[in-house]
């Protein structure tokens, strides 16, 4: 029974792991992503105004991922635009959610049930994203650890990592946070779990392929879906991560800072403008960590 | 005669499209190009000030079009500066409109009918560019449109797509809009001609490159030379886009807007700074594209 | 008793040349790098509130020559962090001088005579890498002056060219400097250096690589140690630009300036935010020179 049951589920995962991405899967990725590019503030105003600057947003959402890791591995940024199909295939999601005559796509693709499908779906894509992205750099650097997890990651976090970038497009500008400063969960779930195909990559972790693609599709699939049902933001690694933090990096040491400034106030003098105060900072993170999720979803 | 008439029409193009651009009409590009640099605010003082940084940014003007498509192909952004020749023939350009005694250089370049004869030769250079930068992504990407396009446009609007940058080199920044929000003629019409070109190139369109060469040129040429003439900056592409968008885009739907502050206030709450409102951005975009037209010329 | 002198300055010097940078004249590098980040305003606290991003931010502080010079060259600007073990020894240093019970390596490394030897060993590691950016230039752009000038300066500058994108990921943004329009000591140091190696390795300096690195070193570490005792940041190159300077770039010619507002005042009124006025500029400068003196250590 046991082996039994082991084999079939060798034989689903890896199924599940030969399942094609292109059209069905894809196209879910791209209704999600440009969803969530609607809810930024003014995204709809801009896409009537400069439909242009609207189109080329909406490809940062659908292929930000293969352009940081193009941009990584030093190759052409806009490489994975050769593949018409797909960057066509985006372009009319694009317009259908912006443009469709009396907005019902955008009505029937945001209906919570069919949203919660595309989200389950869009994260089959990303975690695959991320397996090629970890395969494709131990390809070019055999021991290159740290060069496969920075490429798996941004297959993963796709356009939330160039957030700051994207939102100059639209002419918003928040130098005072960045998706690295204070994480989304989709983003700090790529980071973990690139780290985990980095491992089983170079025979660390003793699991097949197939099965932690499997395995960790199930759990962010999970993840996702109840986050967009309860609206929650809450990351499910916070607790691991307030028990491990305070071991390993401490606590703000206000004594460590005061040396800092009695030692070298020059460089404080000069801090112009001032870091917002740790407070607002919080509030800030708080709402930055909202509207983050959603985009990096 | 109507075959005469081809016949000729034909040479004259072929002879156009073989004329060489170095280094007459590169100088001509470099001094439009340097010229509308003195052109921004704080530029001049700059080149007193620290006068390296102002040799860079009129690199960047001269050279960015190399740069971007170079960038966007993955090859070294400065592998254009292997040509030394022309680098220093920018230079001296540059040493000569800012420093030259008594400003005789400035002067003469930027009175009127010299200026619009070299306004004139800045057009060849740039439609060369585009047609350039289609075959060489052509080259690379035998059925990469989009690639084509982008890379045929960069080539062609050259220091204007990365204005934002350029203004940060001079201590300026305004996130707040930019050349792909608010796109200049000379942006516009490289992303229309490049369009054309990437149809030539692909044979979907029935005209050999040195004619279309020939006729853009034309088109441009008259184009700017009659904008710079009138100091008018109005696009000529107006009529056909305000016929064309709002079937194709529509116009702003509050109630798609309103549905959005309904559904996702959330993604409001944080919008932080709020994007300005459309009144103050409207005039904010007259005098952009007045700016942007100068600087893209 | 010349030629013997001259001999064993010679074998001194290749000797010198031949000294292996890695582990322990890279560990000295990180050092001082990361320690000058601990003087960031807002630096630690973010350590212990996203030890992700400070890691991050320590990492382009100790490779950012690296990540530059691979993208001048249209290379993967990771690439070099396939050198496992010195990524790993960067990220043990930050570790310590960030977290250390008791911050007792902090106090230790910035006890001045202690600090003193690695600022003099970080030189040795500076003047390294610029031969080694001209020479890696050189061997792919045989002509490239230009090329090889940029490559050998940004391996000298390192962090310090892209302070602004490392400031944007610590939440702070000031752009209205940076560190081309005011350079510290380092980044103008580094520049006349490489200009110096660029004419060495094109046989127009008549002087051994081994010998131009070794006085270049010894350069670099008398200015330095001696700047870092007295706290002192005037440039020693000043004397001599103040003399050549007005020679070749005058000084501000408001008749120049105001001949631009007339005739372009459109350009004027877009200025937005205008350009900070001079005297606070100036103000700024100072400040600013100090705290990137600092960084560019």
């Amino acid at each position: 029974m046991e082996l039994a049951g082991a084999l079939q589920l060798g034989e689903l995962a890896s199924a599940f792991a030969a399942l094609p991405i292109f059209p069905l899967f894809d196209t879910a990725y791209f209704i999600v992503s440009i969803l969530y590019l609607t809810y930024e503030p003014g995204a709809v105003e801009m896409s009537r105004k400069s439909p242009f600057a609207s189109w080329l947003c909406a490809m940062l959402h659908c292929f930000g991922s293969y352009i940081l890791a193009d941009l990584l591995l030093g190759e052409s940024p806009i490489d994975y635009f050769s593949n018409n199909s797909s960057v066509i295939l985006a372009t009319a999601v694009w317009y259908l959610i912006f443009f469709c005559p009396m907005n019902i796509f955008y009505k029937c693709v945001s209906f919570l049930p069919m949203k919660l499908i595309f989200v389950a779906m869009k994260e089959v894509v990303r975690v695959r994203k991320i397996a090629a992205g970890v395969h494709h750099a131990h390809h070019r650097y055999h021991h290159g650890w740290f060069i496969m997890m920075a490429t798996g990651w941004v297959k993963g976090s796709g356009v939330a990592l160039m957030s700051n970038v994207e939102q100059l497009l639209r002419g918003v500008w928040k130098p005072e946070t960045n998706e690295i400063l204070h994480m989304s969960f989709p983003t700090k779930a790529s980071l973990y779990g690139t780290i985990l195909f980095t491992l089983q990559q170079t025979h660390w972790l003793p699991i097949s392929e197939a099965n932690l693609i499997f395995f960790f599709t199930m759990f962010m699939m999970v993840c996702k879906v109840f986050m967009t049902v309860t609206h929650s933001h809450a990351s499910p690694f916070a607790p691991v991560e307030n028990f491990i933090c305070p071991v390993f990096f401490g606590s703000v040491s206000s004594g460590h800072t005061n040396h800092h400034h009695d030692h070298h106030g020059a460089s404080h003098e000069v801090s112009h403008p001032p870091p917002p105060p740790a407070k607002s900072k919080e509030e800030l993170n708080e709402g930055t960590r909202k509207r983050k999720a959603k985009k990096a979803e």
